[in-house]
């Protein structure tokens, strides 16, 4: 196969500490330089599940479905979920890897001391959407480019959020369990499920997902409102019937139902705590499928316990996989999965094409799809800032 | 309380054996009588949730919320959840009672042999929506009225149906059963996790339930489809971007997910038997909060257990409650939940304040709103037949 547009020689630089982002940053090359590659995949396994679904393209066996296509050009394509501890698959390669491909639904996480000793790493990939498992600072300062299949999970993510807001406002899973329990209280979930009409629903963040959110739950005459930087298009604003909400505090004590879409980010992190939870209407619906540790881990609880929160619903933690003794897998009222949203085998299709057609680029030199880009040339993406 | 229009002797009949509607109906006037009546509601226990919420009006310690203004005007309200067996507390009112008032959710079976013991009977309301726990043949031919609170639940149901179908489509359930268990396996998911867009979507009937659900479903981008007697209203039609399907046998095998939307008639009674199902896509998620009579229950486990069915998930199950080795409890991928949907707090206010109403109506002698009639002057309302 041809190689187009490779620089031969690729910049090399030192990872920074990584404690703040260098001023003066040395690039490493984002192109390849011709040759073979040494692509590592960090993925979920799947094992006996692998085999019962032939789309199942996101597991560690089936590697996104790529490894013929990359050894037939002469690449080397190793993939494992094994991505803690000293002696982790992961580590082994770090030294040598040209490309790291991880997901944020198995997080590889990536630190500044691993990129600091990845002298011959030139691109992170994440098969799906979310990359605060990575350094970013440190990607930027040791001239790293960090892209993501932007677009690949957002659908399902916003379908998952009107379906956790459904479950939680309805009171499903109380029925669900009295069912397997051999048990019929319709009392039990009837004194505490609603309808969602005429309920107000407010999005923290309307980028993508909000927006696809905001726009499934129109036909369900709720009072929509949303909180972000900025504004929405004010033709789809209109379409969609939701009002803009410039002071977060202030919106919050006018909802029944809270989703949070907005990245993890410095200002996000703990975004949740007791102080604000606390100004949310007693009785508050909460739904997060952005990241755990927007929220205040303890607090959720707290809230959860007290029933200030009467539901939480979402599919990230803090940490994940979240440990046996995680508290919000015991807490009341909660509809917590694993995290799952954005890898539906639909999902899987898009990341997998997604992350495919990057390689491709990145072998023939060629520039990615623009907004797929975190950090380039140096630079933190304006959503992860 | 001035009685307006009463009128002093109602025609009083014996109720036919029920086994089939007389030609020769005599009508029990609908019209209240002057003075004192009797009259029962059997609804579910609500014990220590009663007092959790101000708003549960459906249960049998609130009782509609009603009792205080029917007994202001003199009358007997009596109030049970014990309705079968042969000393159970509602027997022992069936001789005298006037106004007998049911719900689905807890359903009062109106036998024909009850309709014969019940001299005095002139009006069955239902709270809620569904009469098919009352013989309405031997009603109509007993000259009974029988009444519901249509539109009371619709808005309810058609959301609970949308909840349901994201369930299916996503595999909440095993995710959540990981969560509580102590587990972290997303393959386990999402092997079988799927996004609703792109699916096509059929239901079996669209009516008002039908209708509010395909609308719900329009900005999903789904291919709606729907069989019914009639079409709808083209604008409507044009608006949801649904296509109507005349032949249901050659709708079945296009839907990725099928929804019942029917009522339970003679017709409808066993319309999911084995060779139906058959007809259906292997792997196809069917949701049914319409009435479980419709399904041959064994035909469903068997479907569900070969794969044939994916998923199953209705708050409807015959009989109801549903018994403790009731097979669809522990059928795999199922989401089923006692019979709910349609009576969420919200829906409780609609249907409490719908009873009173009618009620108000027949003491004062007047009509009820013309769609809410199931039987009136012998005559069964046409979904019923």
């Amino acid at each position: 196969m041809a190689m187009k547009g490779v620089i031969a020689s690729a910049v090399r630089t030192l990872a920074s500490s990584g404690s703040s982002a260098s001023s003066t940053t040395f690039t490493r090359h984002l192109h390849a330089s011709a040759g073979s590659k040494k692509i590592v995949g960090v993925f979920y396994k799947a094992n006996e599940y692998a085999e019962l679904n032939p789309n199942f393209l996101g597991c560690e066996e089936r590697a996104l479905g790529i490894r013929d296509w990359l050894e037939s050009q002469g690449h080397k394509y190793i993939v494992t979920d094994d991505k803690e501890g000293p002696d982790c698959e992961l580590d082994k390669h770090i030294p040598d890897l040209h490309v790291l491909i991880s997901t944020p639904f198995h997080p590889a996480y990536v630190t500044a001391e691993r990129i600091k000793k990845a002298k011959n790493l030139q691109l992170l990939l994440t098969a799906g959407i979310g990359s605060d498992h990575i350094d970013l600072k440190a990607a930027a300062a040791a001239g790293l480019t960090v892209a993501e299949v932007t677009g690949s999970n957002v659908v399902s993510v916003a379908e998952d959020e009107l379906m956790r807001i459904l479950i939680l406002v309805r009171n499903f899973v109380p029925g669900y369990t009295q069912i397997v329990n051999g048990e019929w209280k319709v009392a039990g979930i009837a004194h505490r499920a609603y309808d969602l009409e005429g309920k107000t629903v407010g999005t923290v963040g309307a980028g993508r997902i909000g927006k696809l959110l905001l726009q499934r739950l129109k036909p369900f005459n709720c009072h929509l409102l949303y909180h972000d930087r900025v504004k929405i298009d004010p033709e789809l604003e209109q379409q969609i019937g939701a009002k803009f909400e410039e002071d977060l505090d202030a919106m919050l004590p006018k909802c029944d139902v809270i989703v949070i879409n907005t990245p993890l980010t410095e200002k996000t992190r703990g975004l949740f705590d007791k102080e604000r939870i606390a100004k949310c209407k007693k009785g508050v619906l909460i739904v997060n499928n952005a990241r755990g540790a927007i929220m205040d881990t303890q607090a959720v609880v707290d809230a959860s316990s007290s029933g200030h929160i009467a539901g939480y619903s979402g599919d990230v933690w803090n940490p994940q996989p979240a440990p046996k003794d995680h508290p919000w897998r015991y807490m009341p009222n909660h509809a917590m999965t694993p995290h799952i949203s954005g890898t539906t085998i639909d999902a899987q299709l898009r990341y997998a094409a997604g992350v495919k057609d990057m390689l491709d680029r990145y072998f023939k030199g060629e520039d990615f799809p623009a907004q797929n880009y975190i950090v380039k040339d140096g630079k933190i993406a304006s959503q992860y800032q």
